[in-house]
């Protein structure tokens, strides 16, 4: 038995939590914060059994990787004094960290 | 010393941490939630001496030990038309996960 | 590689957040809550290499060590009755607790 913790971006946790449920594997879903930019994210806690811990790190992987997007950054006024416009830039979204821990025992009552 | 993490349904949380509490074991709460229904739970987190463990686990236990209960299930227009009540059905509420995790080191200060 | 988890008081986090930043340290914030007296705290989940563990800890206890303050109680009005003015008393602020736990694998993604 292994403790997964999982750090994935809030945009990502429904899909991470969907394809974990689709798996039959439970989570516990904490709110949690990036320590640098404050910025929100989601962690996850699952307790797996030894032989299923790559499958679930795949899945969440699989859910959240990091992949380019094209975003329309957001108008402000010198920008719209500027050239009347704004034009979508590509950038970087997803992502995520997981940490592998062992557990001793596990109780469920 | 051993970190123990442990799930149970919000209705327990309060009973849990009073009787750690009595027992002065000292906790940290987070709210969390379930992956599959997204249901609030409570996850406490215990740094305990090896001792105590199984004396923890056994207060978690029965502070939240699954059991039935009756409860009325809301009225909807359906059966207000079809028989004008509710009647109580039986339904298992509580139940906990508990994880312990070995711990290199501790510092209090 | 370790997971460190660190408790300290709400009033220290911001402080506890940007030492760490300032030394390159990636952290997980919860908000969280003492079970005994459920007033607030928040929870740092930091994985972070063996060799840095001492620094991390010397980091946030430095940043969030106990110490005496002066405190203004709040008036009530026995006191306001009884002598018209509320005296600055010295309380106890700070202080966390830190706990080391293994880590048998890490991926980032
Ligand atoms: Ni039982
Ligand atoms: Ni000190
Ligand atoms: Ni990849």
């Amino acid at each position: 038995m292994k403790m997964i913790m999982a750090i994935v971006q809030d945009k990502d946790s429904n899909k991470v939590s969907s394809q974990l449920a689709k798996a039959q594997v439970q989570a516990t879903r904490f709110n949690s914060a990036g320590s640098f930019l404050r910025s929100g994210n989601t962690t996850f806690m699952i307790g797996i059994e030894d032989e299923r811990v790559e499958e679930v790190i795949e899945i969440i992987h699989q859910a959240s990787r990091s992949r380019k997007q094209f975003m329309t950054p957001p108008l402000n006024m010198d920008s719209i004094m500027d050239s009347g416009s704004s034009f979508p830039i590509e950038v970087e979204v997803g992502g995520g960290t997981v940490f592998v821990l062992p557990i001793d025992s596990f109780r469920h009552f």
